[in-house]
């Protein structure tokens, strides 16, 4: 099986390193520093995040990084799900409180009881709203940058109330398609997956999740859906008047995206060099590289800032002209995801051309000066696309489709993601090929059904779902 | 001695909670939530602050929000200031932790190791970077929204290391005339103080600090710039090798500015409706408010709409069409230091006019539809100005300039700044004069000198500068 890069965990962690994204080797386990590059790349993710989540009309807020032990513990489910990970705090100075204070794991229990407060009437709603923050685990697990960490420090979850199931309902797909627009703007694959019982969100009646594929086989879950219920209105006594005078609980809803985001768009995408970044998301887009030679250094460097001057009104450009020789430029800025290279030299000059190069393919082209900016454009929308199809097409070939335990069984070593017809039970049934093999149900693929007239492959049964198996991290 | 607001302290809390800008019920003493309107305000606040930071050579990065003890312990100085204060995490579920973790109360100790391993030569100077986090400290003192809390949700900190003395000191320089651009642009009057010995920051050689006036007459200390000379350098290792092959430690620098910011924001400009903002930081800087009349509802809305359309490409604007009358309206935006209102009735329309209505003065102006876009371009000016005149001149009558302990002593129960010439040993007199009074000694005036002539008001010796005294936050 073909792999773009031999050994993902090896070249990822370099490519963090390296490119100066994260550092690791802060003094607490799991818990990491954005340098400057990698803090511009996880901007440019959350504003475009921070776009779609204002678009479908959510407002931001920001509450307390800690809850209080007290609420986190009122809804039993919750707290089951999450107790083993919370940090607490519970000390001031060398006061012990007297409640003891946890590192918000999420904040369902922070936010619930200010709409308690925040909500009387059935004008009050729906209310809907997000915050960026930093949220904690003490993952007992392997940790690893982005992914698996006891800082989370990017987590944009949104939390959101309404009148009725249906309204709810409605929200759970106005998020599904903007959680879609997200990722295919960042062109990064994924199956949209219902998660079995025992796999939902510690308190919710139903979790949909994105996941999608790393370069290691392993699938990536990069967004959750909730749908709450009435639960946790019910713990937090969060009601609304109705028109007809009667008081009744919200339903709730909840929606998270971490900084996974940036982990799929650095492994989807990159290759032996490096990042390769979608435009939109490179901090730099445009790197230029002075050709100079003996006695034309000025001609070729008047040039050069000429056009970055140019090109920097639309541009995130950076005109390269340090003292290191072009091929370190090249290694350096390929390194860094930016996706377009602009090479000036004194014949260039003399021909009225520069020379353009694509990070993605490494394909070089000459354009005139006087159509560069038209030639960008088009360049900058054809790496887009070329991106996301080049991923695209990598996940489908790693999608599986079979109808029998046994083919499942032979792919179970596979870095592959595995799809089999199930029945009505799919929990149940998905839960004994489970048992057989090393994959994991992820759930049940709702956006593809299995083909007419197949049956689940452990009851015999009529097919309903599609069930779906990976490894995951 | 005449007041904007009667009481300060009350008509604060009313403010912050009725525009919905924070809300103090949380169930954490000291921690707040930051509604939508407040985060839209805050987002404008610190927007501006990244720019002037981005502007000075700083580059954004973003650290752990806990630090371990042992490095939290190392420096001495810090560590005294700060110990009292600390938020202790002990625990990651139910085990105990090897080493506690400190919630930040600042990040020296967080960012300098990691610069002891960014740093290797003179090539890497100068180093700047900034964060904006939330820090926190156990605050046994009353707490007060945005201005003492126990957890400051909004600290922007930078952190700055250079190769010499020289260059250490013409960032102090840098930041002071980014600082003033800061609040200048805000219309937040200050003062720029050296603060003596004892109420430098905890671990600093040097501590220059802002300080304004809060209607209360007590002062509000809004941002402040250290240097920290060399003594972090030494405990966390930060070296650098020098063009000559030695190695040597570097020169470090701290400069923070907090959710601070808003208060004074508020305190300082707002009146007896509520907010009154600078356009630039106003989250809606128009509202349009249609003035309907029975049978005249749809011309009036529909040149309402055709009105905000016009504007929203540049503005902030909504357009108030709810149910409320227009008396409840005013009010509610008013409340929200909307700067811009325009009305809009059938007559306006008959005329071919729009009434156009200032926050800070209420003062109400007709201008022809042709000419709305330019009127609205300089009156935002003319606000902008007038605000910030109103806030200077306020502030300048509330210093008060003595040359004697007597005088001082006859203000002390004052609202007011005292102000009055001091020797060369001006912390040891100027405690002096604190000994005597209520106020506390802020420091020395760096940019006013004393009279020619005048002497100090507890030696008598030659004045050389000039002693600040006030009640302070």
């Amino acid at each position: 099986m073909e792999f773009p890069k031999e050994n993902f965990s090896e070249w990822y962690q370099e490519v963090l390193e390296n490119a100066e994204i994260v550092d690791n080797r802060y003094p607490v386990k799991g818990m990491l520093v954005w340098r400057p590059f990698g803090f511009q790349l996880r901007k440019l993710v959350t504003d475009w995040l921070r776009e779609l989540m204002v678009e479908t009309g959510h407002r931001e807020v920001l509450f307390p990084t800690v809850i209080p032990e007290t609420f986190l513990k009122k809804e039993a489910d919750h707290i089951r799900g999450f107790g083993e990970e919370v940090y607490w705090v519970t000390h001031g100075g060398t006061s012990p409180l007297d409640v003891k204070l946890a590192l918000r794991p999420t904040s369902e229990t922070a936010i619930y009881p200010m709409f308690s407060l925040w909500i009387r009437s059935h004008a009050d709603l729906p209310l809907k709203v997000f915050q960026i923050v930093s949220v904690f685990r003490y993952e007992t697990k392997h940790t690893r940058p982005l992914i698996r960490v006891r800082e989370v420090s990017t987590f944009k979850e949104a939390h959101c109330a309404f009148a009725s199931k249906e309204d709810a309902e409605k929200e759970m797909e106005i998020i599904d398609k903007a959680y879609r627009a997200f990722w295919d703007e960042m062109g990064i694959p994924y199956l949209v997956i219902q998660r079995p019982a025992w796999d939902k969100f510690a308190g919710a009646e139903k979790t949909i999740a994105f996941d999608t594929l790393m370069p290691s086989g392993k699938t990536l879950q990069i967004a959750t859906s909730h749908m709450l219920d009435r639960k946790f209105a019910e713990v937090f006594d969060v009601k609304f008047e109705k028109p007809d005078g009667t008081r009744d609980h919200v339903w709730l809803t909840s929606h998270g995206i971490s900084e996974r985001a940036i982990a799929a768009l650095i492994g989807v995408h990159g290759d032996d060099r490096g990042l390769v970044l979608p435009p939109r998301f490179a901090p730099t887009q445009i790197v230029i590289v002075p050709i100079v030679f003996k006695g034309k250094e000025e001609v070729v460097l008047e040039k050069a800032r000429e056009i970055k001057e140019m090109l920097e009104k639309r541009w995130r450009v950076v005109l390269d002209d340090s003292d290191r020789n072009p091929g370190e430029k090249f290694y350096f800025w390929e390194l860094r995801g930016v996706p377009i290279r602009v090479e000036i030299g004194p014949r260039d000059i003399q021909n009225g051309v520069v020379t353009l190069v694509r990070r993605d393919t490494g394909e070089k082209m000459q354009v005139s000066e006087g159509e560069l900016e038209g030639a960008l454009d088009s360049l900058a929308e054809e790496i887009h696309e070329s991106i996301a199809k080049k991923a695209r097409n990598w996940f489908k070939g790693r999608i599986k489709d079979v109808e029998s335990i046994e083919e499942i069984k032979n792919l179970d070593n596979e870095p592959v993601i595995i799809r089999a017809p199930l029945c009505d039970h799919w929990e149940e049934c998905g839960k004994k090929v489970q048992d057989q093999i090393t994959k994991e149900l992820r759930g049940i693929d709702l956006d593809h059904k299995p083909r007419e007239g197949s049956n689940c492959v452990v009851c015999g049964k009529p097919a309903k779902f599609l069930g779906v198996w990976s490894n995951a991290y």
